[in-house]
């Protein structure tokens, strides 16, 4: 026979039971808080036309580089879905009747077929919650609190970083940036802590930027005060945009000062994140240790997407946080609190197959998690397999235990043995 | 604007939170039979090389020909999975190391290209349990306790009809079909049930089977008797297939007894199953009512699949089942316990957004499950929702309530109210 040449498709991977139990107590943690948080279930197809997901609403011309196409047996055009944002704009387009606020979340697999880096995939798992219909900061403010109440319950602590993207651009605007150079100058500013302030600079002079207008950001990126609202109040008087961020910034602070989160928010004046269609609030999700550096979550207020994407003139009030499972998954990888024990019993049958069955039936009907060894090998090499797997409990059946109807569980750590009484048939 | 036409497409549909709420219970409830059946969680990619799903001993014909494919930028053949089965195996041949016996669950999206029908999908999930590793029938057994655990926890009312690929294929040798059409001669007779006697025989007719094997397979079916394997001890004593057959049969009977399962267990000795890969005990799960006429889970023993893919001359002895979870979902949808209130409280703040957020914040980390309305509607409109969603509980909150520090809940059923304490910053 041939053998054949088994390999995954470059940039997916299998998850094994050890690393898959991990991403299974993330995921049910995620959706448990989303959950108390309010949110609602949604799940939308893998398969979408292509018209949609191209759409000039969507997700960008380098995301559509990258999205996968295939057609079906009728000739249709279609595509993997790269987020779950756009679905969900589907959703609400498709379902007018749909109450507002609409809060949902979706947890699913999406698909990228981009550059292979360390950490990066071309099928990930995004976790994403949305909310329509709420103009107000609460709405951020109530993302950004659940986000920390996520990750406090999967043990990684983490600071969120937060900006408005009115105040960032009219800032810029203020500056003397020329408004076809603001997106451009805008994401140049985002990478600030990755590239520092010299490349900075020369970036902003590479897109041809007025050597005044580099001047005076760079005066405001290195300026100590620039961390204080105070710092953009007389900035407010001369620009609209800078006043309206101004205003929602001090409403979100508002409110995450009176959750008491504030010492876990930080405003980042030169925050942007990469995407165009943020409008108002952005925040990105850190681990405080930084032992990973990329973020571990972000989001912000996206009001014109779900808008243009429906071609309508109506406003569609919308914010938005999405999790990678996959960066997660590598942050919580390897701690102690991962490796929980997947059995509370094996149980070893000595020639008693059916009996040892039937046992582990109703020790499962009583809610624990048994295994019911059926390899037949020998006794010394399963009390091996139990240990190895981190079972505490072990019970062996054999047949004087039938006879007299009874069972002993054995503690592996302390050597505790207990004695139960059960009537076999 | 262009106003764009917005539709799923066809054999994909959308879940919306009323449908998706019940699905997640379901997935839930069988995770959670899984784990406790000792079942590990493992999950693979949707994207595969062509070349793996394609292989002889995958699918077989019909099923490729509902395979989607697609190639990335790197101009590889790439095909979505259509089990979860082929993957699974390609898994064990990737990770030898893989200690024996391994069992582990996927719940995962699959997509067949297929004909449209009703209740049939394009892309759907399964969830599937497979065993590789154990020769016994107490493997057989285990799995069909697990099925109808699962489906006890669900609330519906399953039984499970079960054969022997092995005796069925024999039955049909004696009564002197050819080699070259036993395969098709069993798949007929497995649609005795839907199509009545008459139109099983003259298809056996169309496939010009000899008048007197006809004969001898129409008294088969139609013997009172055929429904006990006593009836085909006399058989087994010619044929080595039915012998062995029998054999694992009554060994998988002597379990089922034995774990009190028989009175929902019935031996159906015309079952055959679709697939062709199975090569021992075979089972279906339907709805003990009827409503739904088309099995709600499926499996068998496959022994030669897996080394057949690998291309070794190794056996591994498998066994899986599988369920679907869209037809569970249609046959629980409706049913009163699928309706659960999503929420404990709903929480209406009259101008105190952020201290209405506060105490959410503060029930939600005591585990209750909190929507705080951010829509600023007016009270009677909030009150009409709470009831509609089916929120028990209420918590108005004014300023004054915040003066005072406390809270009140009121109970939309008995109108009952109570009042707690609580020190808003």
């Amino acid at each position: 026979m041939k053998k054949m040449d088994y390999q995954n498709v470059k940039g997916t991977q299998d998850y094994l039971p050890e690393a898959e139990t991990v991403r299974r107590k993330i995921r049910r943690t995620l959706e448990d808080v989303f959950i108390q948080y309010g949110c609602k279930p949604l799940e939308t197809p893998i398969l979408n036309y292509t018209e949609l997901l191209a759409s000039k609403y969507a997700g960008g011309a380098e995301i559509l580089e990258e999205m996968y196409t295939l057609s079906d047996r009728g000739g249709r055009d279609l595509s993997l879905r790269y987020d779950l944002t756009i679905p969900f704009a589907k959703v609400a387009a498709m379902n007018p009747g749909l109450k507002m606020p609409f809060k949902r979340y979706e947890i699913g697999k999406v698909f990228r077929d981009g550059p292979i880096k360390a950490g990066r995939f071309r099928e990930f798992t995004q976790c994403d919650v949305d909310i329509v219909g709420v103009d107000s900061q609460l709405a951020e403010a109530e993302l950004m609190a659940m986000g920390l109440e996520a990750f406090r319950r999967l043990g990684l602590n983490v600071v969120i970083q937060y900006n408005n993207r009115k105040l960032l651009t009219g800032i810029v605007e203020v500056f003397g940036v020329p408004a076809d150079k603001i997106n451009k100058a805008v994401l140049i500013l985002d990478k600030l802590e990755k590239v520092g302030i010299g490349a900075v600079i020369s970036e902003l002079s590479e897109l041809q930027v007025s050597e005044a207008a580099q001047r005076l950001i760079e005066r405001f990126l290195t300026d100590k005060d620039n961390r204080s609202l105070d710092y953009f109040v007389p900035y407010s008087r001369r620009n609209e945009l800078v006043k309206k961020g101004l205003e929602e910034l001090q409403e979100l602070m508002s409110v995450i000062d009176y959750l008491g989160i504030d010492d876990r928010c930080v405003f980042n004046p030169f925050l942007a994140r990469g995407l165009e269609i943020y409008t108002g609030t952005i925040y990105e999700l850190f681990l405080s240790d930084g032992s990973i550096k990329s973020s571990i979550g972000s989001g912000g207020r996206y009001d014109n997407a779900i808008g243009g994407l429906l071609g309508t003139d109506e406003t569609f009030s919308t914010v938005g946080i999405s999790f990678g499972l996959d960066v997660i998954y590598a942050a919580i990888d390897g701690k102690e609190s991962a490796t929980e024990p997947a059995l509370d019993y094996f149980m070893i049958p000595m020639g008693t197959g059916k009996e040892a069955l039937l046992l582990a039936n109703e020790l499962r009907a009583d809610g624990y998690r048994v295994e019911c060894d059926m390899s037949s090998k020998k006794l010394g090499k399963l009390l091996d397999k139990a240990n190895k797997d981190g079972v505490r409990n072990v019970i062996i059946i054999g047949e004087d235990e039938v006879k007299k109807s009874r069972y002993k569980t054995k503690d592996m750590v302390t050597g505790e043995e207990k004695v139960y009484s059960y009537r076999f048939r």
